[in-house]
């Protein structure tokens, strides 16, 4: 105790004993064990660290940005089919070799989606109900078929979950629960990031209750500290895994192990690659990949100047375009590099915000305004120790990689119904794509592209022009494939060509449970 | 009565009369009256010639399609300053000689909007309360003083505003009431567009009430009718107009008679225009400008094929991507050579609606399937009489000039909120862009790309990183600029240059009402 309150006045933390006297045996146990596990003079030097960067504003950034350059840069519509087939070739076999690992980031719960579990196992709607995670895991199982198929060789994809204080026991549960939704267990391998403490605007620790400590997760870049403190890096390294793909959970388009991207990083020789899409407009809030000062790095919409959002190459497209999606590919070398030498030179970044607080009376009062900070790390940093010859970008098609479940419904965007249509859309066009047509049930051919109920761009209402009807529901065709049955829309010819479907269509591998779905006209 | 009779018959609508008998004298004058006023053989011609070309099913079209030449094309993005410039000298020249006018289609009403007044008459919640019949009213007021600024020429821009039976009183009292908001009255010219029967599926004209028929306006493209009909047309003669700015009234950032955009179209030697938005996704419902067959139309999302709609340059862009927004530019000698000899060439399209009917008991029935049909015709049908030498497309960037109000707040899209923003948006940037900028009241700076509040797309929560702070009830930066003060932008440098201003920040003219809103820090 005496050596605790040595540190605390050595760090100019003593305040948080300030109730000490009052507390009973237990408490002064728990608020113990609490400040104990502080590491004192890293925090204060992370606070000074990110603090201080504080004063890079727009301008400053502004000034020293450079968009990535042609070479690292690949576009799923600027490539021939051919060299496409050759990435995913090259994925596959990576895969059928089991040298490719998934890594989820999924330390956040579904809080502004007003869900208190973690998001992984919200279900959207879908007709078959499958949560995120289930999604998940029937892609990377497919995935490892689609390998086998392609090779002959059983590989595995171990499935790396980064979670946080508050999700691992419910993650841990949900997937006992559902046995792993068919994985094996040993290679569904969860772990938790690590939090800090959240200090005020003066660098004081801040007491939620009076014998407890306000700590907060140091956000997904905490990854690479989890991944050395949990011993998951050894993990890694001890099944002989190569390549690793990071994601995130709320993508439901996620492509799992995405064997194009993973080709294409490994034929570019990466250590390191993004997957972006193109930011559509100068104001759209959208981080992308650029260069500080020759340095990568994923700049913020909020960091840079209308002015440098605004410009545009001599084709029309915006200059800064490569919109990140927080979808990264990484080499375990590269990890390892990062892990062991360089987590260090990472600043973090300050996040002002709302922190419960005690106040003199021992009551705790959420604040109004903001009163204090949490320090992050984002997963992207370490951008920044690549060079042009050790990173890659790929482009890939929004609509059929990225819809993000953010809001509850009734929120602009990125809602539980925004993620339903958007892969609704995307196995629609899976099904066109083979062969097979959609009708109403009354026989009317339903257009390849569904109309908004919601307007269109031509200032005149005209969704139910020819052949159209008015006033449709749902303006989507509701069509599920399971990944089981398709990973990416492969495979499905011999279902559905020339078949005409009535939605809601529900494609399922004969093996799956559930009765069939399918209503087929004609 | 009895050549109604016998007229009916002659084109089997006898069923029109089947409650005559049993109606008061009243009833069968009302009826008589709307009977005689039918042009049966026309209505008839029509209904058999739109109804066969209802079997033009998407692939029909689909391997006729090619899409616009580069030759038509312009781009803002892809034209140098320099050119830009002259675009708009060009413009504000035939501003100032009184040969440029602006035609208004605004005979819809706000039905989906929730809104039981015109359109123009919505006031979408901008600090100053202005409804979008305002805002472009004083769009033409400025551009007037614009062009005399230029040239020292005292240039009148006419307002033709066409409306429908529905629309017509109203929008009139509403100009009246306002004293057409500083335009001379004889300068705003309402006309009606006229109406059709709605028909069967059979081609039966259906009644609404015993004594009453079912008629609905026919499309925006019954403008080429009006004009003919209302004598409108000779109007513009007689003013010695050459050139016609068609709009619809639900775009708040329309540009009335933008000068860019008609100087470009003359330069071209065009007599059609059509601005454009670049389509952003291969499933995006917009309808495109294109040709069929070597045809100029604009072909409906629904009825190409997702194959098509997908197709792409080497470049990566969409093959088919000039999204029309129903803003186009018409030379008079053109409308004149439509309306006085190839209107007729116009095939109506189909819209199968629920049509209150009359049953058989006399009583109006409101059906829950469609069960006739609309005959419309649409304002761009008129590109089929364009040739590579006489049509232009401009294409401009959907978030400076198009944002349209067709749905009420709570909808995915296209509501006063979204309206709202988009004008706030374009304003913050004519700000930022005259050298002014933003903080929150406590001095913090605003940073200039808005953070938004519903995510963002780097899959975490970073909206509030660095010097920003969480929970902004309002993303968007409160900013409406009079256009008064400013048609697009012009003339800020001496009021804002080198200001930090608080939001909301109301800019207005010198002789403007209503107090002024403007908080300056530092």
């Amino acid at each position: 105790m005496e050596e605790l309150r040595v540190e605390l006045k050595n760090n100019g933390q003593e305040h948080l004993l300030a109730f000490w006297e009052e507390l009973s045996a237990d408490q002064q146990k728990q608020l113990f064990g609490d400040l104990r596990n502080i590491n004192y003079p890293e925090v204060m030097r992370y606070f000074k660290t990110c603090t201080e960067s504080l004063g890079n504003t727009a301008e400053k950034v502004d000034d020293h940005l450079q968009p990535i350059p042609a070479s690292v840069l690949g576009s799923i519509t600027r490539t021939d089919a051919e060299t496409l087939a050759e990435y995913q070739q090259e994925g596959l076999q990576q895969v059928a070799q089991s040298k490719v690992a998934v890594l989820l980031l999924a330390g956040g719960q579904g809080t502004r989606l007003g869900f208190s579990h973690p998001k992984g196992m919200y279900d959207v709607g879908l007709p078959s109900h499958k949560t995120l995670y289930q999604l998940q895991a029937e892609r990377i199982l497919k995935l490892q078929q689609l390998a086998k198929e392609q090779t002959g060789k059983d590989g595995t994809i171990p499935w790396y979950i980064m979670t946080s204080e508050a999700t691992m026991e419910p993650t841990e549960e949900f997937f006992i629960r559902n046995s792993y939704f068919g994985l094996q267990a040993e290679n569904v391998i969860l772990f938790e990031q690590s939090s800090l403490p959240c200090l005020t605007f003066d660098g004081k620790i801040i007491l939620e209750t009076p014998c407890k400590v306000a700590r907060a997760p140091d956000g997904n870049g905490g990854l690479y500290r989890a991944l050395r403190d949990s011993k998951v890096l050894n993990n890694i390294e001890n099944r002989g895994i190569e390549y690793v793909h990071v994601y995130c959970v709320d993508n439901i388009l996620v492509k799992m192990a995405d064997p194009v991207f993973i080709g294409f990083c490994i034929k570019k020789g990466a250590s390191v690659g993004a997957k972006v899409v193109e930011k559509s407009f100068p104001t759209e809030p959208v981080g992308v990949v650029c260069k500080v000062d020759g340095v990568y790095q994923v700049v913020e919409y909020s960091e840079i100047t209308l002015h440098t959002a605004e410009l545009r190459n001599p084709d029309g497209r915006l200059t800064f375009n490569a919109g990140s999606i927080a979808n990264h590919f990484f080499t375990v070398d590269f990890l390892k590099t990062v892990v062991r030498e360089r987590e260090g030179e990472m600043v973090h970044h300050v996040a002002k915000k709302k922190i419960p607080y005690v106040s003199e009376d021992g009551k705790t009062i959420k604040p109004a305004q903001p009163n204090g900070i949490k320090m992050e790390k984002f997963v992207f940093d370490v951008f920044q120790f690549c060079r042009d010859s050790n990173f890659a970008a790929w482009e890939v098609l929004r609509e059929d990689e990225f819809a993000p479940l953010k809001n509850g419904d009734g929120a602009a965007k990125d809602t539980p119904t925004t993620s339903r249509h958007a892969l609704f859309s995307l196995h629609q066009r899976y099904v066109l794509k083979a062969g097979g047509s959609f009708v109403q049930d009354n026989g009317t051919p339903i257009p390849h592209i569904p109309s908004s109920n919601s307007g269109d761009a031509n200032g005149i209402k005209k969704a139910d022009v020819n052949s159209r009807t008015e006033d449709a529901e749902e303006p989507n065709v509701a069509c599920e494939i399971s990944p089981l049955l398709s990973y990416s829309g492969e495979g499905l010819e011999a279902l559905v060509k020339g078949k005409c479907f009535v939605p809601p269509l529900v494609l399922k591998a004969a093996n799956e449970p559930g009765k069939e779905n399918v209503v087929v006209k004609m």
